[in-house]
This record gives C-alpha cells, structure tokens and sequence, in this order.
C-alpha cells in the first residue's frame, strides 16, 4: 500500500524524535513518527517538563523569600502543591498539542502505538487505539526510543513514600524529609526542590563527588551551597543496599548496615536506554558496554537506513543533545554533508544555582584553568546573585577553549556563545574581545580574567 | 616628576574607562584614570546601575503578581520604596569599591578630579579632595568622560516632581500618575518600573514608533505589550513645548496646545556627549554632526595618542559598547593587532518584556527575514511567559546573518551567540545545527525555523 511507504520512519515521540521528523518533513521527506505515547513522550509527561516545572515552582518560592532584599515586602505566602500538579498537567499537554499540530501542519504522518522493526526497512505499528498490528515501509528509520528510569530490585519506588522522578501524582505535600538516593543530575533537581520548599534532605551517593559527570569543582560547588543554605546532609562513596517502607517511615540501609530514615524516599539512580524497539533475531543492532546503542558520528548504526538519536545511544542522556544528534541524523540522510564530527553540546542540571558544562575541564598539566567569578558581574550584583563560578579550558597552543563547566543563575545561557565558539574554533581571546550585553549574565565570558581575584 | 609620566591616561572611571584601564594594566602599560565621580561613574551612581535595581524591583513585584500560576498563594505584597533607596545605595557602593579595589590590585593610579586634556601627552588634573590642580604626561590618553542627560529650556527636571533618570532620592512614593516625555530607551524602562508599581502612566514621543533606533515590528510589540497590560497611553508623533509644575500637579504643552496632567513628570528625551575634557584652544578634535566624537575604527581621534570610547563617541549610547571599543582602543595601543573594523554590539533595553538589537533588521529587498516567537520555545512554555518574539535578517547569498532584533526574556543573552555567529561570519544554517541547552532561552535561536506558524 503506497500510504504506508516513507522515506523516513521515526520511532519515538520524545524531543529528539519530534525535532527529526520536524525537520525532515521540512526537508522534503515523506515521514512518518511512531510513539506509543502523547506526541512529547516521556519527557513532557514524566521526567523534564515536569521536574522542570518542579523546579520552576521551587525558583519563585525562593524569590519570595528573598523579597525583603528586592525592595518588596510579603505578608505571607505558602506553597501550593494542587496549583503546581494542575500545572504540570496544563503545561504538558499544552506542549504535546503544540508540536502535535506543527507536525500536522508539516504533513508527518502521526502513529500511535508501538514501533518495532521487523526488517531493514519495516516498522510494525501495534496501534494502541484501534487494538491492530500493521506494516509501515521506509528508506531510513531514526530510533529515538529514548530511555526509562533505571530501579534495581531492592530499589525502586512502591507507588507510596517511595518516589521516582514522576514524584507529583503521589505527593500530597512536601513531606518533612526525604531521603535522595543518587547524587545525579535527577537527584540534584530534587534535592533542590524539596529543600527550598522546606523538606530536610539527605542524599546517599555512590561516588565521591556528586554529579560525577560534572567538573568536581563545581560538583563541589554546589554541595557546598546546599549544605550552606539548606543544612543538606550529604554521605557520599557508599552504596545503599535496599530502601524499604514501614508504616509511614521510609528506610534506607547501606550494604555497611548503616540505616537512615525519613517521610519519603525518593530514586535517581540513572536512566537505561528503552530498546524494546526491535525484533533481535531479525536485526542485529550494537550494543556500547555501558547500555547505549552503537552509533557513528553521523548518528547511523551501521545495518540499512537506520540511525538511533538521544537517549538510546547512551549517556550522557540530554534532551538538547538527543535534538543536536536529530539534526546530524537527518543532515546525513537528505544531503550527506559533513556536519562536524565532533559536536559539543551543553550537559546542564536546573537546579538553584544551576550548573552546566561542554567537554571536560580536566586538568591535563598542558591547558591553562582560567575562573571567572559571578560576583564580579553586574548583572549579579543588581539581582543581589553573588553566588557562581564559570571554568574554562584553554590550550595555551591553540588559544581553543577544550572544555568549559559552571555553576549560577543561567549558566546554560552563558554557554551558548562557548558552545558556538568551541564548535567553529574561535580563539579564547577572540571571545572575550566581543562584548556581550551589559549588564547580562552572557558578559561573564567577556570578562577580561584580571577580575579574578581570590 | 617620573610619577606623573603615563603610558596611558584614561578620563572618565565608568564601564568605558574602567575597563580600558583595567586591560591597560593588565599589558603591562603603566596606567593612570582620572575621574569626577567615585569609580563607576555616572552610570553607577546616576544611570545605568540605578535603572537596572528599579527594573530589578518592578520585576519581582511582576513575578510576585503572578505567583499564582507558579503554585504560589501570597496573602499580600507592597513595594517598599525606602527598601529599594538604600539597595541603590548599598549596591552602587559595592560596585565602584569593587572595581576600585580591582584597579588598586593592578597598581593603576586613580585620581579623583576633573581630567583635562591641555596638549597632545599632558592631562591636567584639578583634583576635589585636596583643592590643587596638576599635570600628568602619557604617551597615549583615552577618553572616557561618557554623557550627560540631555534637556531643553522648556524640558527640563525642577528636583520636585519633575524627574530625570536619577529619580531615587526624589521620590517619596510611586506616583498614581505619571507623564514619560520620550518614547526612547529610557523612557521606556522607566515607563516600565512606573506602570508596574501601579502608577498610570502616560508617554508623549516625538517620533512614529518608541524606540526609534530599534526594529519598528518589535517596539510596536512593546508597545502593545504596555498598553494590554498596563493600560499605558502613547500620544506619538508629536512635539512636547513645555512641561512645568504648578502646586502637585505637573502639566506638559504640546506645540499643538493640547496639554496632559498628571501627578509626576518624568524626562527621557536622550543624553549628550560630556565634551568638558579638553582645552578647545590647545586641541583640535572633531565632532559629527549628531554630537558624539568622531572617531576612526580604532577608536583614534586622529590627534597624536588620543582615542576616544564610549558615549563621548555618539549614538548608541551603550555601556557594552563602552567597554568593547575600550578592548580595541587598548588592543589597537599596545600591539595594533587588527581587531576586526566592523564590530557588532547589542543595544538592549532592560524593561519587561525586554528589548535587543544588533546592527538592523530592515527589510532591503534582498536579504530574507526569519521569524521565531517564544511560544514555541519550552523554557517559555515552563515559565509561563509567552511573549516574545526574535528575528533575524539572513543574506540568501552569504547566509550571513546581517542584522537581528527581539524581544522578550533574557533577549539580551539570546543574542550573545548570535553576536558572535555575526562577528566570525558564521553561517545562519550553522548557527541553527549547534543546538543549546533545553529547556534555555538560548535555544530559541537554534530552533528551525518550520516552527513559526502565525
């Protein structure tokens, strides 16, 4: 049948799927997306958007408190978790009906239900809806399956006190204390969020630094600035054993014996990548040892037409990274252009004060460390933000910036003009030369390194 | 006297000169600064920062206005206008001891005193403090000395209820009305501040658009903005003849007879170069036609080792402009390096929604216009502010972006990369593949442009 036949398929309907469909289409394809979710998938309505909208709740809280040092006074204000779940519900929706009716508009053929292929070029669609299985036919097939929150037997939420990143449905109010297991980029959201809005957080880590992806000096950073402001506890480089309910009492035990005990509980441990999106004795994709699909730097897998973007492939798993590979993965299929091999993408954790970092700002006894403190930026003064440090590396060879990490207010901003210029090799000093915006958070990267003073 | 012979003697201690003295120092010249004011100048004390902390209140008041759709109950808010006195006080305080200490560090001479350049190396001082008057020698000498508020015979502040921009100390509370004489950048900011902190505000501007310098679509956008939500009322196209104070009310004249009332007056209608640097008689310098110095783009007067940076130099008058032609004045002085003649800069208004610009957005006949509204952006969606609008002027042929303008949150640091893409040539569709982080404002210049749907 001639309507089941595309020049490109998309398995998944999360960002990274719908910006390559988008942009497909865009590009003349005939093309098809498969999702066995709302258009938006797991990140619109059960990890990002929400966790952002969390997070969003908790920034105002956190302005309110402050108001007395913006000029303002407050007589009383509370927080309110029934606005914030009718929130979270309104802003999802909004979003997947939004890129639903671009995707309409674009002519994508929308398809719900699960895609599986079967073949190097069919996708079989069990449609949720109408209760069938049928075939769809493509030149290419993008999967961007993306990922599912990673649980181990003895750690994983009970749909009770003990919560994963879609928290709000279950919470009936921010309970006293919580205990966080994982010092990760999820645990590092929520840690914020329920401290700012009045919880005792204690967070068990297995590693030595929290957000062990990140540079440990910001990682530090920010450990620092939650055990400062919200007496967090921290216990770090142990490993939690099994986190158990009992009565109204959450316990943790770590494999030494050790026991920690709150109102809640709450997991993020990682992410596994979703692959049930393929017949394996059919198709005989590869596997990374740590859980993300085999790819090229052009985002293909090697068998047929099929590419993998975001999640799917492996860590780090970031929504705008798995949107940069959608674009390289289409650029590659309509016009082969060599799209650099080496792209560079922001890896950011949305708490208070936010952190963000490209590459790795790794000491490696050739480049230069140059910092640059938020407090001598006006713009930080004015907002009475002193908190925040930005870390660049530099080959003194070259003048290139190698890696660049941080921590305050926008710091996933700042790096938008290092990431530009990272990716099209412009001089450290070429960078600081423009002057962004005066007074804007973009100036911390023109600051000329003299301002920096312990 | 070997002490008072500099490499560099810079006049004026605001964003201009204290940067250029900064990075003076920093190559090694042997620097002095001379300033009138307490380094920082009059845009720390009079202008810039003073404005920034007004809009930085009016925002929090905005946002605590709106807590409702960010999960907030607030039982009640008023803004506290002695509050907001002493953090005007207090942060331009900290900011000039700040870069004072910064400037102390890097062993440049301060003098505090009016510079005033009699030949072509010397600079005579007429210091406050000890009531002497002496000359310095420098090889080169930048100037720095900024502007001043511009005002007519008939248009002018009475430091009663007849205000300027440094308006603070004068104003005991938030008026119930207020008349804006200029549609302009200050104008505009203030019209801002005043209308939501519950004043009703009424603008008279002599030209077709408000800011009149910007894209027209996007002040319009403004504009609309203003009147929607504020209920704000612009009578333009018109020339005010007087306004004047008659017991508590104030009353402005147009040419035409009509008049308006209202309980204050607030005057925005341009700044003018400060031109009292120099003995007339004993230099030669030349001015354009519009009032600013005329300058090569080197930032060189054409006199000897005089440059000249900043608002002394004309329209626009932007602080980052200020200190980005004081890197190519410093860099030009110690290794006239070519530092690329057509630099851009961001002209920003830092009311809400703001307002950016690089170079022009007018529509040529040649070049395409691309347009990208916030709505579609998710950090937008999250925040709940919708508003906003970026556009971008591409050239077909070099797919260079020639010009761009915006408004909406965090406009200015949207436009960081883009400034670079303009400043290193890098091409629209490159620009588009680095992808930002998500959810960031940033992101809205990666986004393809299939989104924009009317």
């Amino acid at each position: 049948m001639d309507q089941t036949s595309y020049d490109l398929i998309v398995i998944g309907g999360g960002p990274g799927g719908y910006e390559a469909a988008k942009i497909a289409s865009n590009r003349g394809l005939k093309t098809a997306i498969v999702s066995n979710t709302k258009l938006g998938g797991r990140a619109t309505f059960g990890s990002l958007l929400p966790s952002k909208i969390w997070l969003n709740a908790a920034n105002h809280y956190r302005r309110m408190s402050e108001a007395s040092s913006h000029a303002l006074k407050v007589e009383g204000f509370s927080f309110d978790i029934q606005g914030l779940k009718e929130d979270i519900k309104r802003k999802s929706t909004a979003y997947s009906d939004q890129i639903t009716q671009i995707l309409k508009d674009l002519k994508v053929d929308i398809y719900h239900g699960n895609g599986m292929i079967t073949g190097e070029h069919t996708v079989e669609v069990s449609d949720d809806e109408v209760k069938e299985t049928f075939q769809l036919e493509a030149k290419y097939i993008i999967v961007a399956t993306g990922s599912m929150p990673r649980f181990l037997p003895d750690i994983k939420p009970n749909k009770n006190r003990i919560l994963a990143p879609k928290i709000a449905p279950l919470l009936p109010h921010i309970p006293e204390s919580v205990i966080i297991v994982g010092g990760g980029v999820t645990g590092m959201e929520y840690a914020y969020v329920f401290a700012q809005l009045g919880a005792r957080v204690t967070v068990l880590h297995n590693k030595r630094h929290i957000l062990p992806e990140m540079d440990a000096e910001i990682a530090d950073y920010l450990e620092n600035v939650y055990v400062e402001k919200y007496d967090m506890a921290f216990h770090k480089g142990l490993k939690v054993r099994s986190i158990v309910q009992e009565g109204d009492r959450v316990i943790a035990t770590l494999e030494s014996g050790e026991t920690f005990t709150a109102d809640y509980g709450f997991i993020g441990i990682g992410r596994v990548a979703d692959d049930g999106f393929y017949d394996k004795s059919a198709i005989d994709l590869t596997w990374k040892d740590n859980g993300g699909l085999r790819v090229n730097s052009y985002m293909h897998t090697g068998i047929a037409g099929i590419y993998a973007i975001g999640d799917v492939t492996g860590i780090p798993m970031m929504a705008n990274k798995a949107i940069l590979q959608a674009k390289v993965a289409v650029r590659h299929i309509v016009k082969d252009v060599d799209y650099p091999e080496r792209y560079h993408f922001i890896s950011a954790v949305y708490c208070y004060p936010p952190v963000a970092q490209i590459g790795s700002t790794k000491k490696d006894g050739h480049c230069d460390i140059v910092e640059k403190p938020y407090r001598c930026l006006l713009r930080s003064q004015i907002n009475g933000e002193p908190l925040g440090l930005l870390k660049l590396k530099i080959d003194p060879d070259t003048d290139l910036v190698k890696g660049v990490s941080g921590i305050g207010p926008h710091i996933y901003d700042i790096l938008a003009p290092i990431q530009l210029a990272m990716e099209h090799h412009i001089p450290y000093d070429e960078l600081i030369t423009t002057h962004f915006a005066n007074p804007s958070f973009s100036e911390l990267v023109s600051l000329e390194v003299s301002e920096i003073k312990e």
